[in-house]
């Protein structure tokens, strides 16, 4: 895996079934936790329709400002899966047969004793200049042209996408968080937070409210970054600061992202 | 309400807690579902971290290309929470205190006994021009400005506040859907699929692999729009398409929106 000094990235849920309200969204998640943990920094997400109109542009804006682009979604073999045309319309490039893809489909589509159709055979197009991307799943692969690459929506199906992906990108420094949560309220919280945060300006800071399993409101205080001795001294800074305000700290956890 | 041909709507989620994996977004299907009771169609969803660089060029972009848009996130008391500064920054209009906000946090923060610092009167700020949107729940408000509303991420507040957005919006002919599940492989459904899809124009039909409780593998086939007439004549037509094609109708479901 090679390194870089601060990789990116931004994800595009393709489905209209999302923005529909019909299907929860589980896929930015993993993805987000799954990138933080080699150093890739999920800087943006959006959610598309299934509208050629909006993912072209969507697509092209984000290739050019992110270090890598993950798609999600529309690469089954029925009318409404666009993503591989949209793809090769914005690059400029034609949609391929890819031989491989036809190969592993015919197959795939032999043993199980399915009828190797023109839209399961759709499921092989890729756009000129495109590699593929293994589904150990259900066989139909997903693919990369340049830095974006896209993968099938059905979780089961991303993941082990994705688990293929990680190894081949460039990595950057992992993102590593420490929480610290307490019993204090966020309005009492605020000034020294921001003391905090500009003490440690390597770091990001922020401040979630929720619930304690056992001891009712609390506020989260999470920092994050790629400097694991600053986060440790950010640790101990916010243990001192909720003391200090007469807070008791309920947890304290570190993790390699958060 | 008033009513409209047909209402649009983006949504922009802001929190780098999201993308960094942290939090599960809850948000986007709740909002999705109640602009589509009323008929507003969500086009699109974006994730944005809590930096005022992405956030206002995003705002200002979704903001000319939707009839509305909604904000989630970074409204609260402490340093990470930039979204009312960022929203004036957009419209190119001051931040300003407002009166019945500053009346309504002060009653409230004596009641409960609490300071109202500079933090938390922070939450007071409005841009010029923009409305309170109430929050039942904890009091600090959201707010309107033109086209745009801010709300809330802690889900029951966001649900609160939108529950009180939702009557001032104008609305367009409701989304209803239908659905039918089937034991079909996509493969097999694809063409007379895409035959559907060219014989109802009018209507969006989509496709979703998945599980059935029971009957192992199926596929949801989904019709969304405004005509109710043609989703009947839809379901029929998906149900003859289903048998004629050796398989059995699992389940039929019809909604108002999904």
């Amino acid at each position: 895996m090679k390194s870089d000094a601060n990789p990116s990235a931004a994800l595009l849920l393709i489905g209209s079934e999302i923005l529909s309200g019909r299907t929860q969204d589980m896929n930015l998640q993993t993805i987000a936790k799954a990138l933080g943990s080699i150093g890739v920094r999920l800087c943006e997400c959006r959610v598309v329709t299934d509208k050629a109109a909006v993912i072209v542009p969507a697509l092209n804006t984000l290739r050019q400002q992110y270090t890598y682009v993950f798609t999600t979604g529309g690469i089954g073999p029925t009318h409404d899966d666009i993503t591989a045309q949209c793809v090769a319309d914005a690059f400029g490039v034609p949609l391929l047969q890819h031989p491989q893809a036809v190969e592993r489909l015919l197959q795939y589509f032999a043993q199980r004793g399915v009828e190797a159709n023109e839209a399961r055979m759709r499921m092989a197009n890729v756009p000129q200049g495109g590699t593929l991307i293994d589904n150990p799943v259900s066989v139909a692969p997903g693919f990369r042209i340049e830095n974006v690459f896209v993968m099938a929506g059905v979780p089961k199906i991303m993941q082990a996408m994705l688990s293929n992906i990680l190894p081949t990108l460039t990595s950057g420094a992992a993102v590593h968080s420490v929480t610290v949560v307490c019993n204090l309220a966020e309005g009492d919280l605020s000034a020294p937070l921001a003391q905090c945060q500009k003490r440690f300006q390597q770091l990001e800071l922020g401040s979630y409210p929720g619930k304690h399993p056992t001891a009712g409101s609390r506020v989260s205080l999470v920092g994050r970054g790629t400097d694991a001795n600053a986060l440790n001294q950010l640790q101990q800074a916010l243990q001192v600061m909720v003391n200090d305000l007469g807070g008791e700290v309920l947890e304290v956890q570190q993790a390699q992202v958060d």
